[in-house]
């Protein structure tokens, strides 16, 4: 296996425990767009943790983060680290759980390494095309390819609520719908076969380790609109499994 | 501390055990009034373990519970258990997680001892009026009294998409809404203060338990126009900080 997975899986473990031993009540957070939109003081932290691992590691390597001016490129040539120091912050705010760091490795263009660690469960599912999808030390099996009506479907609660593109229609067929707030435990809950499919809006760090590892596994991934993802900005997110995904990009009304 | 308490954690430690020695392909899954609404082979299995369990130690009490029968009384008097083998059957069906055992005590109308186990997580939460609330063996503090617009949400689906009694309308002012498709879940978030309030159509073995921690913390409940729960079918259930309890009763349309 490439050094680069142990080497990934490290920088998470310790980014973990600094989280896990920051008293909640030193935690400042500060709303970036609106209420519901936030960051704290360990986000920040987090991500300068990273970037530094990162530059040790290859410092010619560009990086595309969430936080603090990092969040644009121009394109994706060479290797770029797409990082979310924390998926889920209002969750780690109000939760102190339920909340992911996310690195994901592309190498012109193309996933070669994604990484989903949720801290609290201390689950990190980790892999790539060249080694498969882990769970910790477990390598995980493809989940079935069920249809919409037969599993639970990750949601974004706004679509669903004011049935924007006809995602209350398409969240009713499913046997039941769920909302996590967290788009790495949505893509957790595909990758074990937990949930059918997840419909959002979401930025490329929300996304790109999740979709190296649904790559592995042949699930499918786009907008709305059945295009590829433009790691530009937040888009339109619809993945699921081959069946579940084919019938909901032929509800969506977009 | 009365003995009822290590006696009931004891049948639940033994039943989470019973559910994670039983392999997965070896439940049945049969539906009872729609797709949504299942039962299996196991929650019967452990709800005839709780029920001998609770025979042996009082063969006079009263017994109700979710499966098989046992689901009406006609009234509180006396010593009456009240029991959810699996609560969020289809987390369990189709996410291996995400559910709770619970068991509640009531004495003469009034709830002295309430437990929900989530399994997966090794968390029980226990606990009454005369204990105080426990995570494991860790006392709990009553979450702080915090508003509606500064906590998450716990809600049913249906209710959110559709609108029902405006509560689309009390999710958008929430922080945000989270469905997890567990009453229990719900109970123990907002036992430890991370969702603010839950609204959604329960059965007493689905807020039994719960509610009896809840009111140690002086925390609210009631159906959606206030009055006090019937413990008899499935009742429209609202509950919270007293904060949030307040401003969701008032915007109700019921």
């Amino acid at each position: 296996m490439e050094p680069i997975f142990s080497e990934i899986k490290q920088w998470l473990i310790e980014a973990g425990e600094i989280i896990k031993q920051t008293q909640r009540k030193t935690i400042s957070v500060r709303e970036k767009s609106n209420r519901k939109d936030i960051v704290t003081n360990l986000d920040q932290k987090i991500q300068r943790f990273l970037i530094e691992k990162i530059q040790t590691f290859d410092s010619k390597a560009k990086i595309l983060a969430e936080e603090d001016g990092q969040n644009n490129l121009d394109d994706l040539t060479g290797r770029v680290f797409i990082i979310d120091p924390i998926d889920g912050t209002l969750n780690f705010v109000r939760e102190g759980e339920n909340f992911c760091i996310m690195v994901a490795v592309y190498e012109e263009g193309k996933g070669s390494a994604g990484f989903i660690y949720d801290v609290m469960k201390a689950e990190l599912y980790w892999g790539g095309p060249s080694v498969g999808v882990y769970q910790n030390e477990t390598k995980l099996l493809a989940p079935e390819n069920i249809s919409l009506q037969d599993g639970l479907l990750g949601i974004n609660g706004y679509f669903y609520g004011h049935n924007c593109y006809n995602i209350r229609t398409i969240g009713d067929i499913s046997l039941g719908i769920r909302i996590t707030g967290c788009a790495g435990l949505e893509m957790i809950a595909m990758l074990k076969g937990s949930h059918v499919g997840y419909i959002s809006k979401l930025c490329p760090w929300d996304y790109g380790a999740g979709c190296i590892l649904l790559d592995v596994f042949n699930m499918r991934y786009s907008d709305f609109s059945g295009k590829k993802l433009q790691f530009s900005g937040r888009e339109y997110f619809l993945a699921g499994t081959p069946n579940a995904y084919e019938e909901m990009q032929r509800l969506l009304q977009f």
